[in-house]
C-alpha cells in the first residue's frame, strides 16, 4: 500500500467529472466504502449515468482516478437546489464523498469537496451544504464548513 | 385572528402545487418568515417558476391557500436526488417548510411535510431527510423523522 500510495502522489492527481466507462474502474466499489451499494447492471447503470447528465451542472458527480492502476480513488456530488428566497438564490448540496481506505493521508477528500464547493459557488450558490456524522465534523471544519442544523432522517425501506 | 383561524378551519384546507399566480397570494410574503426573501420582479419569479417547473416531479413546491383571504398559509418544497448508491437509489430532501405566524396550531404543518414525504416516497425514494434547527426537532419527530447526522454550511455571501 505503502508503494502504491507514493506512486499515487508521483502523480498530478486531478478531480474531474465522472464518465460512464468509470463503472469499469471500480466507482461502484468506491462507494461501497461509504454505504451499501448493492450491484447494478451495465444497463441500470447507464440509464443513472444519462438521467443524471441531464440536469447538466446542476448535478455534478466527480471523482479522482489513479491513473496508475485505473481505479477511481476518491468521488464526491453536488446538486443545485433551485429556491425563491435570498432573491430567488440557489444552495448547493454535498452528498456522497468517499476516498478509498488504502488511499487515505492525500488529502484527496479535500480536493473532491473543493471542487464541489467551487463549482456551487461558480453555479451563483449563496452556500453550500453537506450532512456528516460528528466523527468527519473536524474533517469538514477543515474544509471551510461550520455546524449549522441537525439532519432528520425518515426512512421507507 | 381568532375569527380568521376558525373560518380557515372550517375549509377543507388542502394542499396543493405551487402556482405561478401565488405571488400575488403571499408566496414571498409567507416564505420571509423564514427567511431573507428579497422582493423580486414578476419576471424573475416567473422565470424561477419555470426554472423549477422543468424539474416536473422531481422538483415539487407545495403550498396550502386560506381560500377565504385568498392568501398562502404554508409552504415547502422537496425535490428527488438520484444516486448510484442502493443501487441507483434516490432521496427526498425537504426544504423550505413555513407556516403563517397567524395560522399556527391547524397541523398545517404536519400536512406540508406529510404531502412532501408522501411524494418522495411515491417516487421510490428509500428515505426522505431536512435539516432543521434543534427547537424544531420535536416537530419533526412528531412528522415520523429521526435525527441523523450533522448539517455543516459554508457561505459564499
Amino acid at each position: 500500500m505503502e508503494n502504491s500510495n507514493s506512486s499515487i502522489e508521483g502523480n498530478n492527481l486531478r478531480v474531474r467529472k465522472l464518465e460512464l466507462s468509470d463503472k469499469s474502474k471500480g466507482f461502484l466499489d468506491l462507494l461501497r466504502q461509504l454505504t451499501v451499494c448493492d450491484s447494478v447492471s451495465d444497463k441500470e447503470f447507464e440509464d443513472r449515468f444519462k438521467e443524471i447528465s441531464m440536469y447538466g451542472d446542476d448535478h455534478v458527480i466527480c471523482v479522482i482516478e489513479d491513473e496508475i492502476s485505473c481505479k477511481i480513488i476518491a468521488s464526491g456530488s453536488v446538486f443545485i437546489e433551485k429556491k425563491f428566497i435570498r432573491k430567488c438564490g440557489k444552495v448547493g448540496h454535498i452528498e456522497d464523498v468517499v476516498v478509498d481506505a488504502g488511499s487515505r493521508g492525500m488529502q484527496l477528500g479535500k480536493k473532491i469537496v473543493g471542487f464541489l464547493a467551487d463549482h456551487a459557488r461558480s453555479m451563483g450558490c449563496y452556500k453550500v451544504i453537506l450532512d456528516c456524522s460528528d466523527e468527519n465534523k473536524v474533517f469538514y471544519e477543515k474544509c471551510g464548513f461550520k455546524k449549522k442544523e441537525v439532519q432528520m432522517v425518515k426512512y421507507f425501506v
